[in-house]
């Protein structure tokens, strides 16, 4: 049994409206911003996994991002390892 | 001139309740997941910079990061490159 620690990052899918990525944008122009594009806004979620092994601790983290952590159809999920996490 | 993307990574500072992080942990048991710990919820924003170098890109998502993306006083960020993005 080992502690895993693991990143899910959660991101709006291509062509889905992104508001908040909007609103960024929006306010580039009052802090004198130039140049920057493309803002998406996502969630990132940390979380440790207590599992046999590394495999069995990626299948839960799997199983979260899928079913609770994102929403499938309009966005997408990456899964992050962070190593190891001292007993 | 070229185009840099970027990711930041917003999550709340050490000791900081985190209410969206104890709900993902209120959750798990409905899905039957077990061992699970230690959830912290935070933002993942993605963006792209046209720069003339990788450092002057890098400058100006750190003003952003810590001006607009996040509250310094409860979150901390981190800044990830994501690698440059074809013309």
């Amino acid at each position: 049994m080992s502690s895993h620690r693991f990143a899910v990052n959660v991101t709006p899918k291509p062509g889905i409206l992104d508001p908040q990525g909007r609103a960024v944008e929006g306010s580039l122009g009052h802090l004198g911003i130039d140049g920057v594009s493309a803002v998406r806004v996502g969630r990132r979620v940390e979380l440790t996994v207590d599992a046999a092994d590394p495999s069995t601790a990626r299948a839960v983290v799997e199983r979260l991002a899928g079913e609770l952590l994102s929403n499938p159809l309009i966005e997408a999920y990456a899964i992050e390892e962070l190593g190891g996490v001292p007993a």
